[in-house]
């Protein structure tokens, strides 16, 4: 069963994080969410949710995915988090998944992993995320836009296909179009 | 401002209860959240969400919506509390809106708000509603059904345009575009 990281903090998108969380498990993916000190963080919209895990006892394991759900402040801690950084160089080295919706692409950027892809992130973001990366291949205003083994989207209203984008990766298009028929998602 | 209840328990999907949250709380509407006994409660996707408040503290009050999310065994858990049985029945009866999605519509069918109602629900759950309402006036496979007061939709992936459908319903359509544009959802 392939194993999936999903870091969260205060402010965090609630739809995103949880749509990427619900549909993966759907698909039988093995996802565990992380805040940095465990304990239960309050999204944007103020609803609390509790973590699996703490973020640091996380970092040493070897993940198929690590996926960055966006809001604020919630994107520019993850982004600011060293030890995620290293965390998802280090998986985008070995060729695993790194996935990034909304505001968090900037994590990305900072973690070293955008140089040359093309990516796309909530609009407004792009300067935050080029002041970072400079020599992003394109930034594209496409609801999900997937570069090898980069997956990057732009907010609430794209977290189903960013999600679905997502398990077409790492289990193939049988897999994410059982899951979108199942959560009667699209045409 | 207006005031919306969003009661949910063991086994909610969490898509569908933080779309509307999220969304409906972007809109400036007044979202409580509450369990039966007040306490967090864990998700279809084994996800666990802090309420707001204990359910039978908020049924005395005048709400300008009830809007059930869906999942199981929470519709079932809904559909069987007397108390919010009550609630829904009085704020229907004052042309208050009433919604439900996926396979929570049952609760409403149980509360007797769906006679005479074009609706919607997850597919297969058809059968439990017209077991506890046999007249309902239309069953469509329509992401969202919007009949007066009463509002249904079918699963994770229509709880986004459910939550638009009940903001324009609540505060009109300028209201439900801005908060579409801003979660980067649709055309």
């Amino acid at each position: 069963m392939k194993q999936v990281l999903v870091p969260f903090s205060e402010g965090v998108e609630e739809v995103e994080m949880l749509s990427v969380v619900d549909l993966l498990r759907r698909a039988e993916l093995d996802v565990t969410t992380a805040t940095p000190d465990g304990l239960p963080a309050r999204g944007r919209s103020r609803v609390e949710i509790t973590p699996d895990a703490a973020l640091d006892n996380m970092l040493g394991r070897d993940w198929d995915a690590i996926v960055l759900p966006g809001g604020l402040p919630n994107a520019h801690t993850l982004r600011d988090h060293a030890g995620l950084a290293g965390a998802l160089r280090g998986a985008f080295e070995a060729g695993k998944l790194v996935a990034a919706i909304c505001a968090a692409p900037v994590a990305l950027a900072r973690a070293g992993v955008l140089k040359g892809r093309r990516i796309t992130s909530y609009p407004g973001c792009e300067e935050d995320i080029r002041a970072e990366e400079p020599e992003i291949a394109a930034y594209l205003e496409e609801p999900v836009v997937a570069d090898g083994n980069v997956i990057t989207s732009r907010g609430p209203g794209t977290a189903i296909p960013f999600a679905l984008a997502i398990i077409r990766h790492l289990l193939g298009e049988e897999a994410s179009e059982k899951v979108r028929r199942e959560i009667v998602f699209g045409g």
